[in-house]
Order: structure tokens, then sequence, then C-alpha cells
């Protein structure tokens, strides 16, 4: 007898029918003997539908008013689930953010998770009652109602099942799992058994969008197992825990892809102290997230910088570089949009050699220049032209043996 | 500068441009200096389609369950109204049930108001904020949801105008107030200025749908001046207020109707002590309400029981007195779905004579036999074929002089 905290997305509970479907799930979980603690989303498309309704009204809508009405989306979510699962004879209750107590900081639209209430869950629980969370919702300090941001049911999931201390947290998703590289492009790609947090982690930060970042950021921190499985079918998914020895054997876990950024070099910049410092404050003042950074030097004390943006920030970005570069005397400044980053991600790493060298000639086999290096302790990146990113991520694949059974 | 409270119905803001032509009317009273504080409803079918929903789910959906999913319908008109008046340029705030602390005891779907929080709204209008309230929502003891019926958007406003001693509640709808009789029927209606509480329950009671009734019974418990008015022009209404001296001079202050009884009477019932109330306790037993209640007696210890049910309910309520009839030895159960009350109000009735006598002089110069006769110390009501109920509004108001100016 378990205590088993599960959550199902949008596409999971899109209408009554698939509301019905998951009710069964959730029922046979009761029926086994465990007790049951479930966070829902709002209906897929529910969410987008009121930030069009609050644009009729305001271009850029007040931050607190847009939680109170998003957090409508899961509160309709959760007293229909409960309906559901009352009407086939199980005993149900739903519980919204500020009964719960999911306390946050006071950041609308962003909010973290300071606390979360215990005692109302425990005694329905006590009652043999199946207890539906409101996902992505919680209150401030004044029980203003917040909300955690895109993604954020699956960081409530994960905080309420840390704090109950539940045996683990399925989170039902549209896929089957985490796999090896993205099925879509790379066919012999495979279902990860299980994954360390720290794998998911570069995983989700690279755009594997099976988990939100903060949520394995939780499950990490307070050793949540996380089950990632399909709410579509009964096949065991994968299970995202604690690094084993198993994972250290394993050199490389995955092979990721990222289409979403593009390159900014200044080239030809005098190699002075505080001018590189110079050149990423202008636009990280402006809230664009600058991700690899690479420096090169040249003859003549002259340096080329180069760095990537998030797409969407491309244009104004390059606006803001092309002032700097006039003011500390650089020649040029060059974009580039159609590039990609491919990773390889892997807690073995740590242990093994020639990770690197074995990514570069894999990649110099199919005639793919790498742009830009960036590592971490278990990954590496290289940012590659875009027309390249599937042989590129089929190539490492094969590379590093995850073909293989 | 006062403190207003206005209550805007499901049409008012049935959609954005309604909400911001509702926001322009809070800010114009907003910037004549004085303190807003706004109830909404939920927009125009918003309630019906939640509704709608649910039964897709559960047949008779759970009532906590079912009421968490309503309350969603006020949550979303206040956020919009809180955006738009924010983008206007208004500091303006929304609160939910929980947040006021609008506490009501444990019947879920027609919960009472038991206790209104004063702090928090006091707080932001101190902070001269315009403050939005959901209405037709509260919680109960234990923080559960609960909402107040069909309509009760309006107790909720009442209920918060007399929590903060405001000057008056304004009550917009789409009408222009309460008028003589319904103008759809009766042309010559004139919009009455003023009327007494009691007046306004009656009207209400007798299925006049300006105002709900427990909101009226609010109002005349704590004297809350209610003010019915339009919320598409600018035009005053009526205001519903204590009784005053002018009000005892007019005997008839306006003729209502309703067509939604229907009349059951019970044939040569022995005449025998309890037998009235086994008959009318076998229906409330089922939860039908009785109105009318008429008992004629026959020569031989026998005696006619006639009483109206609505008649949503006719055909349940006929079914269980065939089996009373049975057992107590009627001789036999007669309907008629084809009834109609019409009703004269007045509080002037109290000291003026005659009023009953030139009612029913009125409808017999028409031709209109009366069926049933039930009086208040205000009210009289005939129940009359329900052909005849246009001809027997606008001859009673002839006769009780509402059409002159």
């Amino acid at each position: 007898m378990s205590l088993i905290v599960q959550k199902y997305g949008g596409t999971s509970v899109a209408n009554p029918e698939r509301i019905q479907n998951v009710a069964k799930r959730i029922a046979q979980g009761y029926n086994e003997g465990h007790s049951m603690v479930v966070i829902l989303s709002a209906m897929a498309g529910v969410t987008d539908n009121l930030i069009h309704l609050a644009k009729q009204l305001s271009k850029e809508p007040d931050r607190r008013e847009m939680d109170v009405l998003l957090a409508t989306g899961e509160q309709t979510t959760v007293a229909l689930m409960a309906m559901a699962l009352t009407e086939m004879g199980y005993p149900a209750q739903s519980l919204l953010g500020y009964q719960v107590e999911v306390k946050t900081n006071e950041a609308y639209g962003r909010a973290r998770i300071m606390k979360i209430g215990k005692n109302r869950i425990k005694d329905l629980l006590n009652d043999k009652k199946i207890v539906i969370v409101a996902g992505f919702q919680g209150i401030d300090e004044l029980g203003n109602i917040t909300t955690l941001g895109r993604g954020g049911s699956d960081t409530s999931a994960v905080a309420i099942a840390a704090a109950l201390n539940a045996d683990v947290c399925e989170i039902y998703t549209d896929v089957e799992g985490v796999y090896t590289a993205d099925p879509n492009i790379c066919p012999k790609a495979k279902k990860l058994n299980k994954i360390s947090f720290d794998e998911m982690l570069e995983m989700a930060s690279l755009g594997a969008k099976v988990l939100q970042i903060r949520s394995v950021e939780f499950a990490k921190k307070y050793n949540v197992p996380i089950h990632v499985r399909s709410s579509f079918n009964q096949e065991i998914g994968t299970m995202v825990i604690n690094e084993d020895k198993d994972m250290e054997r394993v050199v490389v876990s995955g092979v990721t892809y990222n289409k979403n950024e593009a390159r900014i070099t200044l080239n030809k910049v005098p190699d002075q102290p505080g001018i590189a410092s110079k050149i990423l404050k202008a636009v990280g003042d402006e809230g664009i997230i600058v991700d690899v950074i690479i420096q090169n030097t040249r003859a003549g004390g002259l340096t080329d910088l180069t760095f990537t943006v998030p797409k969407t920030e491309f244009n104004r970005a390059m606006k803001i570089e092309e002032q700097v570069a006039k003011e500390i005397g650089a020649e040029s400044v060059v974009g580039d949009e159609e590039i990609a980053k491919v990773s390889v991600v892997g807690v073995g790493m740590r242990s093994h050699s020639g990770v690197a060298a074995k990514m570069f000639s894999s990649l110099a086999k199919e005639n793919i220049n790498i742009i830009l290096i960036s590592t971490s302790e278990i990954r590496i990146s290289c940012i590659i032209e875009e027309k390249f990113t599937e042989l590129a991520v089929r190539a490492l694949h094969k590379a590093f043996e995850l073909d293989k059974e």
C-alpha cells in the first residue's frame, strides 16, 4: 500500500471522455489499495483561450488578475474529475491551491513554491478519499492567487509528493517516457528505463519537453522518484531517480537537439578587460537570456566574441549589439538564425574519457562543421548548421551505441 | 463622497465590449469621488455551459464539486473587469468569495450567507482601490466553495452593502427598474420611482424577476436601499426602500402575474381532522412546494381541497395525489395546467378598504372567472384561466388607476 501522487497534463483531460478514462486509471490505483493524490492541469486549449480573452481587454494584462483568470482552468478540471469519480462510486474531493495551502512567493505568473500544507490532504486520505488537486496554482502570503508558469503542474505534483513523502510521483503525458533521442527524427531511439535527476535536468534545459525543469530540480532536492509515463496505455515509462552504479556504466544516456537559438558574433573587438562584460550586459539588461558564449583571440590585440540567444529575441539582440559595436569599436556584427544545438548527456562522462573526441569525430565523419562548443560535467553541446540537425542526432545516437538493443 | 455597492448581471458583462462599457460606468463613479465596490455575475451563458459540461460526466453531479465548477464563472468575470479597469488607468483589484470571506452554511448550490468579512475590502478602499467582488460564491466553515443559487449575486451585493454600511446598493440589469406591470403585456405600465421592501418581496415571490427574493429579505433586514436600474443607459431606476408616508397613499403599486403554476383538486374528501395535512404532506415530502391552498366544505361531511404547485412538478404531484386519494377515500383527483395567478400589491391596502371588491368586480366586468383567491396583508391574488392573463393584468392596471400619469 503506497502513497501515489499522479499528475495528468492537459491533453489527458482534454474532454469529458478523456476525463472518464483518467478517472478509471485513478480508480485502478485506489482499488489496489493505494492512497491516491492526483494533480491536474487545465483541459488542453483552455489556458490559451483565457489568455486570448484577456488580451481583448488589455495588451499587457495585470499580472495579479491574469493569475486569477488562469487559475479557473485547473479549477474546472478538478471539479469535473471529482464528479466523474463520484459518479463511478469512488469518494473523491477536489482541492484548490488555497485549500491545500500551496504557499508561493508573490511573483505572479512565475511564482515559486515556498511551502505546501499537508494537513488537509492527509485528513482526506485518512478518510479514504481520493484527493484531486488543482495544479499550477498557489497563494501568496495574503491569499492572492498565483500561478507557477507554463508546465507548472509538474512542479505542483513533485512538490506535493515531496511534502507528503509519497512513494512515487507519476507524471502522465502523451509520450511513453524519456527517450534516448526524439523518436520523430531518430527511429532507433529507445525509451530509457531510468535516468538520473542530473541527466534529466540537462535534457530539460536542452529542450526535451517531457518535464518542466523546475519540477526536476524539486525532485532532486527532495529525492522524489518521478515515473514519466503515458496516460493512453498501461506501459511502464521512465523512472527519474538518484544516480546509481548502473548509470555510471553508460557513457551517454541521450542525444538532444534544440533549434530555438540564433548566433551573434562581434568581429574584431578590441581585446580589453571588461569588453566581453559590456557586450553581454547590453542584452542581459534587456532581459535576453544568453546561452553559449565563446571568445577567440585574433592577432593584433583583437578578439571575436560569439554568443547565442533565443531565436525570438534575435532581431532585438542584433540591434542592441550593433549599437554596442559602434561604442566599443568592433568591426562588425554578424548573425545567423540557421543554427542548431546538438548535445550528448550522460553521468558516465564523469568517469569516462574521450567522449568529446568521439562526438567531434562522429560529426566530422558526416562532414558536419562545428561552429561552437560548450560543455558541462555531464553534457557536451555543439552548435552546427541547422540543416544538419537530424543527421547529427542520428550519427551521435549510433556512435554512442544507443541504437543497440 | 459615498460608499456605493454596484452589481452587474450576466448580460451586462456578456462579452469584452460590454465589460469595457461597465468599466467606464464604474470609473465614472470613482471619478466622482465615491468608494466603489462592484459585485459581478458570470458572463451570460457561462453558467449554463458549465452545467452542460458537468452533466456529461454525471447525471446528478456531486453538489460540492458543482459549486467548485460554477464558481469559475464569476472568477473569470472579476479578473477580466479588474484588467479592463487597470488598462484604463484605474487601480482595481478582484476578490473571490474566500478572499472577502463570504461565510455561508454548507448547503452547496443554495447556501445562505452567515457573515461577511469587512477588513480586506475596507483596506483596499482605504488604498483608493476599486474592489471587484465575485458574486454568487462563498465559503463554508472549512473553506469549501459554496454558491448561493440562481440570482445569488443580487444577494451577495446586498449582503456586502449591508456589511459595509454602504449608502446605496445599485443593481444593474437589462430593464430600467421595477414597473407597475410587465410592460410587454401592459403598454401603459410605468416605472416606479420607489417601492417598499415588503411590496418588492411580494412582487418577487409572484414572479417579477427583477431581484432575487433573498436579496430583498436581506435589504429589508439591514435596511439597505436598493437602486434597480439599467446598465445600458444613465436613467434613474427604481429605489427599493423602507415604507414611507407617500407609499401608503397609493392603494396598489403594481399588478403581477405568474403562469408557472398548475392546480390540483381532490374532490369529495372525507372531512376529518388531519386529512388536509395528509394530502399536502405527501407532496411536501417529495420536495414539491405548494403555493395557494383552498378548502371548500360540501354537504354530507365531504370537502374539496385545491392547491397549486409549480407546472414543472405537476405530473409528479398528480401521481402522488392519485395514490393519496385512494388511501383516504376521495372521489377523484383533477388537475389543470392552464391557469395563471394575477395579483395586486400595495402597502396602501393596509389602510384602504374595498381593494378586494374592486379587484373581483374588475375581473367580473371582463367576464373572467375567479377559480381561487389568496391574500396577504398587502396582496390579493386570483387564480384565473391562463388565456385571460393579459386581459386581466390590463384591466386591473386600469381599475387601480396605474394607467394615469
